[in-house]
């Protein structure tokens, strides 16, 4: 929660907010005023997490007062048991070679227990830095207790010794998240059974650790505490890992976390934990033996129980509270935003997502589009994998086959590769025929969380790949090999320029027309 | 050599020269039949290295009859004493730890010498692959020689054995690469004075190396050879290393350095070797003892003697052939490009000229614009030192101090920085007051060479500040830095747009209304 200016960071917030509305100074200097005549308070946000507090600072920045309620630590997953956490364990685990050796004992700890312990000091600083620095934001009440809704506009909060409070406030920001989605496996004891919040409290992650779930959460730990000792098999019900990356992009990462002696188990689930011999039965009765933990990563479950969101008559689906691409949600002045929507599953996309909520919030004169926000998806995997742009269905539905074009450039053929020991990786673009629109990039490789950047900025400005063709990478870089996609697309383009424009008229033409008529 | 489609892959090659020329089908059928008309060679490119691989694979692959003449091994600098060893041993370094301890041995060897035995296996697999690869080019013809101008248009070749062999061709390319810049130290032994060709020979390097200069050359190895557990001292006559960057950056760079044991003394030159004690005495009367090699990095000197070059009047400095930005001597049918011109002084940037030069002989008709293009530097430094843009010097020319805006972010003030033990970087962002187009960028901190190309890209593109401000980045990465100086930038803007507007017209004004006069 640090960068707050991204993620929100308090020092910054009030800048953040002014720059985060996008608007000239009479329209801020105009919203101070507003806030001087209005009530008590001008929002309730409901969640103290990465979307919460982005709103929350935001509003404070812009002049609005806020009450901001939160049940449970400042900061939410991100600082507690998400991000913050799981990246000190991989950056922690990243110092070990690829392939764990005898555990190095530090201390008479293992080098997992020694990295667990860090994770909570790292982890415990940056929270107790976040509870001083957020109620002492000019702007900001924190309240601490439950809030539910008893009205549009009214919440009611109930502290942990029973007191409620009524606020009444014009806006209401629902960011209460999301938590790990429950998995009962018969026999196995609730102690063995760990999930993203109870993980980083084990003492030790030394023995066998089954994780259950192929989503960005297990593949991350089974990568991180791999390479910090243990034994590690991931059980998935998917036929491959990160079901909604590109299939080629996957491949590449099962392979290496099997090279890097992870036992991948895809299209397979628990079916029960047989206690006596530790071991886990498999649907298809393979058995797991010497089973240490189990950690149940199998996807969230917004947390929208308990909020009164019934008396208001908010759409709620499996994936959460239904908001448009502004946070709306179709109730007046009531908001949902972060984890707990179907929008984002990010830090970086709550972030995004909240950053519209205190435009629209603060300056509701000013148009915002009602458009999906670019935002990127990267797991910090070993090695990582990261994706920007319209999804493969998306693709698939709006494009025929025939008007796209897939570059696949194989990471080991860079000289980046040669020199740095990298023997697998890939980069996948996809791009519609003759214009050379980027319609979606995927990366398995090293800094792929930092590359996709280039990617990113190039949907978004809607830069194709004849103009990326002219785009100078520093060498030796693993970023080049958006540059060799730029060239095989030029290659592919340029010299047959008849074939590909009549191909292009014959698949585009007719949606063209059409978005005419 | 291996990605010849950005530094030049012979599989490729073909592919890469029809797509670099930038042009239709009907003009690259054209130059095809003015091929089979043309004689026995339609250009002579003297120098095998990576921009003279860049023009012959390029021309060959579009049919053009090319003969590359080379009198030393296949790849130039790059692959045999340049990028390809020198990286090597920086990811063989970058597994130890960043303070050295006692160095570990591996079959009797010191982790020097263990990783210099691994960075000349990896150089003499990639120098025989291309032996093997380039000759076999159709289009190519590889002469072994060296090549003098006896006119323009005809190139005498003298092989080892004294045969000589004269080349006419409509074109002549040199791109004979540049060397290091010898410096004789009263008293150092020859064989103690090494410079990157002789490097990567040496059996160890755990003693005491003092490098001279600190430009990228000096600065990559003395980090590489210090985490490898060698004593290092840096001798520069600058005040900072690397000059020509931000003086924010580079001290930072030299903070870190220092942190990590390795002894940088700035504004300070050796004056001689006192052989019976193995000292290097400075010229303040300084003095560096137990010295076991000195590596001699102050700079590098175009190859441009017995080449003929007289002959033909072509200007000559001390950076070496002077040309335009298509590679352009002033003498017709004669080119220059790469490092021994003034041009480019790293591969991706022959690279990217050397295509320039292909379009231009392959395709005369096809007008190219004579301006620079747009070259990231990058050093390998640890951390990594990134930079793109207009050079320090231009922006002071073009705009007075009040038209830009300068941001400087500190990357230890990010999530990412916090998981992963990063206490020290920057991000530097230049960019013009009001309009937010970035001028300049410079970045020190983990993977700087592939997130550059984010602002390389904006500054391409042209994509101002208030656009970044939109671009969503993966939390937590190092990237997330120009999401800061985007926030900054809006911030110190939008809220004052009168203000900024008043700036921007006083200072930005007189130049436009001069640039319609």
């Amino acid at each position: 929660m640090r960068s707050m200016r991204r993620r929100g960071h308090p020092r910054s917030a009030r800048a953040s907010a002014e720059a985060s509305a996008g608007a000239s100074a009479e329209a801020s200097a105009g919203a101070i005023g507003l806030a001087e005549v209005a009530g008590a308070f001008d929002a309730v946000v409901i969640g103290a997490g990465s979307a919460g507090l982005t709103v929350a600072v935001g509003l404070a920045g812009l002049g609005k007062r806020v009450a901001l309620v939160e049940s449970g630590p400042i900061g939410g997953d991100c600082t507690n048991t998400g991000c913050i956490p799981s990246k000190t364990l991989i950056h922690q685990a990243s110092r070990h070679g690829p392939l764990p050796g005898p555990a190095p004992a530090v201390d008479g700890l293992s080098a997992a227990a020694a990295a667990l312990a860090l994770v909570r000091q790292r982890r415990d600083e940056l929270a107790r830095r976040e509870r001083a620095e957020i109620p002492a934001i000019p702007g900001i009440e924190l309240v601490e207790g439950r809030a539910r809704l008893v009205a549009a506009g009214r919440v009611e909060i109930t502290r942990a010794d029973g007191v409620t409070r009524s606020i009444d406030a014009a806006h209401v920001v629902v960011a209460t998240g999301a938590g790990p989605r429950p998995l009962v496996i018969d026999g196995l004891p609730a102690a063995l059974a760990l999930t993203n919040e109870t993980l980083f409290e084990q003492p030790d992650l030394s023995g066998h650790l089954v994780v259950i779930g192929g989503g960005a959460i297990g593949v991350e730990m089974a990568c991180a505490v791999r390479r910090l000792g243990a034994r590690v098999t991931v059980v998935t019900r998917g036929t491959s890992l990160l079901s909604a990356e590109d299939r080629a992009a996957t491949s590449v990462l099962v392979a290496e976390l099997r090279a890097r002696g992870i036992d991948v188990r895809t299209s397979a689930e628990a079916a029960r934990f047989e206690h006596a011999t530790s071991t886990l039965v498999l649907g298809d009765g393979s058995r797991l033996d010497a089973v240490d933990q189990v950690l149940v990563a199998i996807g969230r479950s917004p947390r929208v129980g308990g909020l009164g969101l019934e008396h208001v008559g908010v759409k709620i689906t499996s994936s959460g509270i239904a908001t448009d691409h502004v946070g709306r949600t179709g109730v007046a002045g009531l908001w949902a935003v972060g984890d707990v929507t179907d929008l984002s599953h990010t830090t970086h996309g709550a972030n995004a997502y909240g950053r519209r909520v205190v435009q629209a919030i603060a300056f509701p004169m000013i148009p915002i589009r009602n458009r999906p926000i670019l935002v990127p998806t990267a797991v910090f995997s070993d090695p990582e994998l990261a994706s920007v742009g319209l999804s493969l269905a998306e693709i698939e539905r709006r494009w025929p086959t025939a008007a796209v074009r897939r570059f696949e450039i194989d990471l080991a053929s860079l000289d980046r590769a040669h020199t740095d020991d990298v023997r697998h990786g890939i980069m996948i673009v996809i791009a519609e025929r003759l214009t050379g629109r980027v319609l979606r990039a995927t990366t398995v490789g090293p800094h792929a969380s930092e590359t996709i950047g280039i990617v990113t900025l190039a949907i978004q400005r809607n830069i194709s790949l004849h103009r990326l063709y002219r785009l100078v990478h520093p060498y030796p870089t693993f970023a080049a090999a958006l540059g060799k996609a730029a060239d095989e697309f030029t290659r592919e383009t340029l010299p047959h320029l008849p074939r590909e424009s009549a191909a292009w008229l014959r698949t585009r033409l007719p949606k063209v027309i059409r978005s005419f008529r």
